[in-house]
């Protein structure tokens, strides 16, 4: 821990919605201070933070104020303008690095990134115009889904395309936006890897856990996660290559597809993750003060799990059964702090612990 | 939940220590913000509440205005000025409630409380002067020990007595302070009970951990202690007896001697205790969590145990151990954000989770 951050350093955070929310308390158990950087005013990471930076991403004065004032920057969200990050970075490190970023805000230059490892993904195809989707839809075959190549989420800026006959409603669907078409994977169920790479190299995983979207949106993880035990040794060694290929520094989440013929990789996430909340109640370290104890240079936890769980997301008037769920036995609540419960909203979530392990 | 407070609601809470700090991550947790009131400049807890005041207790103005910006005001610590709880509880309610502070803020007092619900303490007298120690010290014998009334914590303010002639230099020790003498109890080992009653009455103990102190301060909390049945089932019995008795709402601290004879009662903290903090890596409800769902008006959570757990308290220059724990496995670090490690200062816990459970 030579160059590790000292309790009482401050870590700047940029994004101050839930996954801010939660790295800020995680800090807080190591002695860190927090100052979150956000465009909107109140943000829930603010209610928790030590400083709050509210200002937007285009503004250079609150961005150089910003890098002045903490020890290390890191980010809950991918999708930060290259400008801002020109900007902090000539102040101070940014962890993880620019690189993971590039590659993942952009999902074209994230698959031929994963295809250069070797790894399983969908076959895909850069889409600029009815022409090349055209050509695209012949080779790949449909089912496929075309998706914007950036600031795609939960579901956001895609269009299924069950027939050729689809593809032009799908194209007006992306607005001119450059976009990928991704072949169907025939998979059975998905799960995800919460892995770590510290700054000497070390690498940690959380055992794998099963998703189960409603509507686009992650509704439950479940660990552990349905996989035999050479998935489970694939789904590790994978994540570790992303992970080393990218130098990287922090907490990485990996989609994976299971399928009959193996591990197929859906996207990689440079930061925390839904699929890893459950580990705020099933191991000692979570995975937020996990990506926390990287970024400052600090031993990565385990990745021990000490109690199998079930991670539920409540979205929008899910909060309704508030009055219910906290009475629920061995049932964690986690609210966000938001003061406004909109349909497809993350609010919150609970991690039910289901059964001690070890 | 009728009456209970909603998230987005602000808890006020009084002392901006470790235990504010906690329970202001509690809180956090159901959605709830916090609002600091502490004397002292850049208190802890203030690193992670939404607000701050920093004002002594004798300021009426700040006081009331601190008063008016929450929905509920509850403490870390008992020895709260009478004339600053007048002044708040004219604006709201204070939780846990004025007389469970009257009676723990004075050791007499809360030992004619606790002998008035037949629970079993060691034999003690009022002191007001040498004539009436002497008295007491040929009804109780030695050893004993001299204790201030008020203000004592952490083996401060006190003086053993291990035979008669060492009674003026103790009573000196009280420097004119008013005190009691308590007789020495013959134990094995201490033990505490951390208990909780909701505002409907409900009532929800932790299962009992066992201390070790070093030099006066909790060294470790160890779960399970070493009691039988019987005496587990005792402990709880008592602590809902004093729950009870005092209508309490929030987290009350039991201290136990366990001796041939039975649990004999030593003290009793109307709010989360320090041998309480090993709920937080043990259960999905930890008592910080507890607390702030009691005086919020919230169901509790049952006090289910998943996991056994050692807490030890890292004081002073313990912390320079920080970078061998932080690569502990199934170690859970606590740092309070104190900018100095003194002497016999409480810095930090860890919380070692030795053995799942159910």
């Amino acid at each position: 821990m030579t160059d590790a951050l000292k309790p009482g350093a401050t870590i700047g955070i940029l994004g101050g919605g839930q996954l801010g929310r939660m790295l800020s308390v995680a800090a807080s158990r190591l002695g860190f201070k927090t100052h979150i950087f956000d465009p909107g005013a109140n943000p829930p990471a603010g209610q928790v933070a030590d400083q709050v930076t509210t200002a937007g991403y285009e503004d250079s004065a609150a961005l150089l104020a910003f890098a002045n004032a903490v020890d290390v920057v890191t980010y809950e969200f991918e999708n930060i303008p290259t400008a801002a990050l020109d900007i902090i970075e000539s102040h101070g490190p940014i962890r993880p690095s620019r690189e993971a970023l590039r590659i993942s805000q952009d999902r074209l230059t994230e698959k031929t990134f994963l295809q250069s490892l070797d790894l399983h993904i969908a076959p895909f195809a850069d889409i600029t115009d009815a022409a090349s989707l055209e050509a695209a839809l012949a080779e790949i075959g449909t089912p496929a889904i075309l998706k914007t190549r950036r600031f795609g989420y939960d579901g956001k800026g895609q269009a299924r395309i069950m027939s050729p006959d689809q593809a032009d409603e799908a194209l007006n669907a992306m607005a001119g936006a450059p976009s990928v078409l991704e072949g169907f994977v025939n998979f059975s169920h998905e799960v995800s890897v919460i892995a770590a790479r510290g700054i000497t190299g070390e690498v940690a995983c959380y055992d794998p856990g099963e998703n189960v979207h409603r509507d686009g949106i992650l509704h439950t993880t479940t660990v552990p996660a349905r996989l035999s035990a050479s998935q489970r040794m694939d789904a590790v060694l994978l994540a570790a290559k992303v992970l080393n290929a990218l130098d990287y520094v922090g907490v990485l989440g990996v989609e994976l597809f299971v399928t009959p013929q193996g591990l197929v990789v859906n996207e990689i996430a440079p930061r925390v993750h839904n699929s890893g909340h459950w580990t705020q109640n099933g191991c000692a370290v979570d995975q937020f003060e996990q990506h926390i104890r990287a970024v400052a240079g600090w031993p990565l936890g385990d990745g021990q799990r000490h109690s199998d769980v079930v991670m539920e997301n409540l979205i929008g008037d899910d909060m309704d059964r508030l009055p219910e769920l906290a009475k629920e036995r061995d049932c964690a609540l986690h609210l966000y702090g938001k003061a406004e419960a909109k349909p497809g909203r993350k609010m919150a979530h609970v991690n039910r612990i289901t059964r001690p392990q070890k």
